[in-house]
């Protein structure tokens, strides 16, 4: 069982889920959190733009948006001067350790929730325990209050340990929107990582298990699509009008039509779609918000290559205008099997795990695959650990919550690796 | 042309329009107009519900919406005093003049703006002159900001003239939504008129024609359909989610395939939509705000019930549920003969008016339908006046404007007609 | 009670319904009628070639489908001298009284039947009689049979009355396809006609009413557009094909959208749609034969240029090729005031007619305007007469039938308005 | 290379093909020729209901299609006793060797052509070389005509050895529609059978190479749906018709909108639809054959399950019926390890086979699954061969073609394979 003081942590985090970017209370409760418990043991802190490349962020909210988290994170009483690091939508951390010769041993977190709204039913432990999302439409719907608290927890493991090497946790913001990864991807502090670990969990496995290398990652692009048309007087004179929204719902309903590909996984998903002012008036704008996905680059590519036809042909077919922009977007990946062996390992002698599944895949995306990449093209190794959890819903759903004894596993089964590292070498050539 | 100071009114509410159950600055700043031009000459101003039969509000938006717009307008520094008459979404004023034995003569005017941006187009005159809307997203596209300044200026016309009887001018809310002539018609005040006129700018009729009555207001009823489905991770579980997204675009493009119909003609259009949380999440919720109209009661219907046959299928489809509300509706009515010939011989000897149209249709909706019929039941006549204005855009888009100069043709016309039924009598038996 | 023997006709003719250009049986049938019936009282009668400008067919079918017919109609027995004129699907017939000095007065009927089954219902008078069509797929379900039994009782008539002038009717083909009314209107026959009637039985008026002129004829125009993309195995390699199925299906639901027009009646009709070959290929080919029509041939031309925008978007977003044939096309045209005071003024004379209705709308198209047109352009008169028939079912469905009474009427009231036409002139100039 | 006379039965077969259950002119041929290879050599030789279980059949046509292609095949002067076996649509033969003790080998091979057209190029080879399909509209663009002749071939190559033991050849019709597989498990013929081999050519393996053992076979079902409304004049009474062209335009747009499935490969196809009569006609009926398919027999049943539920929700959206009716099926299979050992072993030492692939997915659906499931529950086993061929177009395009040398080596192997079974057993217990 996890310390209390950590589960406090989760459920902190929990309370104050916060979208991409806007992770203004969790950085800085985060920063918080290490300094009281490492104190001068830590040998770097970095936040905000130290510790990402600002200007490879994608998909970072408009300036009103960010503006209302922030003075929301400010009203909740965090270190102000943390907070002015992360000014404009730059938020994330890294800690290192330095404890002598040794390898560079990095581990990734991310930290941010997601804009949907909680479960409000008693079954569901956060609402009945007391610590449901505060922050109405917003939810941490993913498990990532977990994998900061894991994050949290690798570290002060190791500061207590023997380990000789370098320790450097990624607590990374804007998984969600795939918008993080490569910011952090380009930072001077990935560089000299020679084993990188990540970690994510539940994927449908229950508590105790635990995946020593997960693959099939979805390589995934964001698309935004604006319609541009013309407003009248739906009643008087509907002739004059350029019906943006029906542009965009001859849009939704082609791109979901885009045809499978036999060579593999795709997906397409038009997940927010906005038009109109008014019912009394043809509207003249409208929106999407898509994403779209490939088990390679290629399938990738060519689901994003039709979704841009069907969205310019749907504006044409309603005389529209449609301007589309590409925002976010992550590569595939693998987990090596050298770094998936030792995981596996550490993992089968790890107390409270009682079952390790050597591979599994993904099935989603994740810009992990950023870092991963990054990390296995300066020749290190890179593993993508799953904690298994029982989780009540699937993810990104209402009713998700984590199995707070997981928490506990992914400190041991990671703790065990970076150690397991610092004697036996990395795994890279 | 109209005096400066009523200029100057119409263009301090074009710059602070207010969509509808929120004209609070606007009714506020009526008053005050009122108060400061007729003072103890009015025998009776009443507000918010001493205006309208608060029950019989249609369409009223959520509190926070409510809120937003009663701060905005207690900003901008009006009496506080009328404000708290208006205090959640009463909005809205009947000014009286009582002079002697006579007929009760009503003359009711709209007030509210639109939700949608206004051109910043320099050749659009309001942005030229400096009376472009402050209110980022809300414009007065339709000439309510002229109607609300005819009304002061016939109050003014016939406080100063030798009128002997009553006139009441009705300052309705929320005509945009047809949600507030219902809760006017029902109100105490509408119940003694005797001849009922009400007013329109534009209408694609140019600066100097006067439309005596017009006819042909389609039957207007609003939809609001949400669609509830399951969200789930759009990468790893397509196949788990109920995407109430598609279920509203199919809706919407079926809305439009509606079947014409020969009995006259059917408008239905789908005004806003919005759904979805986030791109990497299947869409659990979605929205339709639509209306439907037809030439007659019974035609609204039909698309009605096919718009809701629709709505229900397409979630069927998409495994979704759907909530269907009707929200604000408006009757069909008719200019009665004896008052469009009384307007239309007034009107033929108005300067500045160069050409009378006896009769034309709207082609549109309107809640001024409540009033007539109000009237018409209780025996009373009532018409609706065309003031022509040459405007630059539609109604309902970007770049709408009106020739101030009309401005000043509806206070003659109307003022003129009320003078003449004080006379010659309402053509009513 | 019209005569058994013109009832027996329209029964034969109502057996053998033949749908536009394949008229091969009916044609040779009313040659037959007119030749036993009026011998050499008749002073012309052209067939084929000889009654229309070939050139100016519209709609006309491939080869493979006349040459069954044809075939069919050999089979039948007619007159092979007679057939051999109409070969290649020029069908239709012009026969002409010469009665001496006096107006020439042209009388058109259309004999075309359309392409679908009649009911089987023992309620519907034909198949409980024994006259439901025998040629499966095909019926006449808007009353041509009757029609032309009218052209040839008017011809018997007027050769045994006292007529002085000229008389011709037309017997035109192909006009449920709008394509046989302009190579008529073509043809050297309408040239000298100085007042032109043509006829419609039914449009929802009762037996005993007759409808005087009629107008309101909309514009109409005919559109095929074929689709082509690329087979592929639907299993093995969906991704391969370019699905004009899915193209066409777009087209479909967006042809239905076309913005209803404020300025009058539009209309749009998907009539025909196929597509594909086997369940398991992707469609390559996939073809829609639509029509729109509008109140004026602006209104038609307006849906008629939305419509190529829908279709010719919806094959580029399927990553198609489409091509859009125009096919047949009719303009609209007025029935002349004094014309129809004639018409109006006989059938209130005529027994059986109990109700004259002076103007109606159609609310339909009919290439009879051609002929109307080219009359009215030529300095002579038109009037479209209706002719009141209790019919069970609408036009064009399955259990349309007419009472055989009102071809009676038909013949009564068109005889008399071509005898006082000959005694008081045609009205025109 | 193939002997000649086998590649002009082939190319023979080319130029007739003939879709499912049409195999009249196919069947009768392969007997023909059987008979006069192998004459009094053949044990047994059953044709029509004596090869197949009738009551087995799935997706049989109507009968006036069968009589088409019936007297088509009478026409091209085949032996009128074989076709009289085949009237009804009993097509199909099985033709047996017993050569004494020992296994009973069975190969399946497939003989129907596909509804679609063959292309004209000049570069596709049976356009140049003059065997290009005789039956415009039908084509043998998947191979089938080659299985046939490999048949032919294998039969005749075990006559000629020291074979002991019993071989079955089972030329099945249908399998295009997945209709001919069941019938043929059903037959008494499968039985006894130890080993069952099935071949096919081309799968994008070129020539040269052979998969031993091929898997993956996608569960299918065809579906179709058809809908019935209510015509009306489509100008004059849009309002009275009830749209099926509507409703199956949405049904198809939103059956490829049916959610992918992260457990596996699925697919919809609405290959072939159809509505209307005319074009001034609103559609009173429509039809959609479609097919949907799962890796396995649960994905395939869930999009069965989402197909019917859009088909039916697009009915009730335009007021229309649906009638579903579920056709054919074919469940999916696997290649016994033992049995692609020996085809691999065989295939290895093969002159021209330059490659031998393991194993390898099909991607599409096959309805010898039928005949490998009966085989393997009888306790036999059961191998997928495929023989590569250079095809230039894809299978189910204009241009596919084989390689005809790719003949040869099918026979080789599947003879090989035949062989030493009987020297080794059959790897069933």
């Amino acid at each position: 069982m996890t310390a209390d003081d950590l589960i406090s942590l989760r459920r902190d985090l929990h309370r104050k889920p916060e979208p991409a970017w806007r992770e203004f209370y969790t950085t800085a409760r985060i920063v918080d959190e290490l300094e009281s418990r490492l104190g001068d043991d830590l040998d770097g802190l970095y936040v905000g733009q130290d510790a990402i490349a600002g200007d490879h962020r994608m998909a970072v909210p408009v300036d009103v948006e960010l503006t209302h988290w922030y003075e929301q994170a400010r009203s909740a009483g965090v270190d102000e001067a943390v907070l002015e690091h992360l000014d404009g939508g730059y938020t994330g951390a890294v800690a290192v350790l330095e404890r002598g010769d040794g390898p560079t041993v990095g581990l990734r977190v991310d930290i941010d929730g997601l804009p949907q709204a909680e479960s409000t039913d008693p079954t569901h432990v956060p609402a009945a325990e007391g610590f449901r999302s505060e922050h109405e439409g917003a939810m941490h719907a993913c498990g990532h209050d977990a994998h900061a608290t894991i994050g949290v927890g690798v570290l002060e493991r190791i500061a207590e340990s023997d380990f000789t090497g370098t320790l450097k946790v990624f607590f990374q913001p804007a998984e969600e929107v795939v918008g993080g990864g490569k910011s952090m991807a380009e930072s001077d502090h990935v560089r000299d990582v020679d084993a990188l670990l990540a970690v994510h969990i539940g994927l449908d496995h229950p508590t105790g298990e635990v995946v020593a290398g997960i693959d099939g990652f979805l390589a995934v692009a964001h698309l935004e699509a604006t319609f541009t048309g013309e407003s009248a007087h739906a009643g008087g004179h509907p002739e004059q009008g350029r019906n943006a929204v029906q542009a965009m719902a001859t849009g939704v309903q082609n791109l979901y039509g885009i045809p499978r590909h036999n060579d593999g996984k795709t997906r397409v998903n038009a997940g927010v779609v906005e038009g109109g002012s008014a019912a009394n008036v043809i509207p003249d704008e409208a929106r999407i918000v898509a994403e779209v996905r490939g088990e390679t680059t290629e399938l990738m590519e060519y689901v994003k290559r039709r979704a841009e036809q069907v969205l310019r042909s749907a504006a044409e077919m309603h005389d529209c205008e449609v301007d589309i922009e590409t925002g976010a977007e992550a590569p595939s990946a693998t987990s090596d099997g050298a770094l998936v062996s030792v995981v596996a390992d550490v993992a089968g002698s790890t107390p409270g795990v009682e079952r390790v599944v050597e591979r599994d895949e993904l099935g989603g995306s994740e810009d992990a695959t950023f870092l991963m990449r990054a990390v296995q093209q300066n020749g290190g190794t890179a593993c993508y650990v799953g904690v298994g959890t029982d989780h009540p819903g699937g993810h990104h759903t209402a009713t998700f919550d984590v199995d707070e004894r997981s928490i506990g596993h992914g400190i041991d089964v990671l703790a065990g690796v970076v150690e397991r590292l610092a004697l036996d070498g990395t795994g890279s050539d």
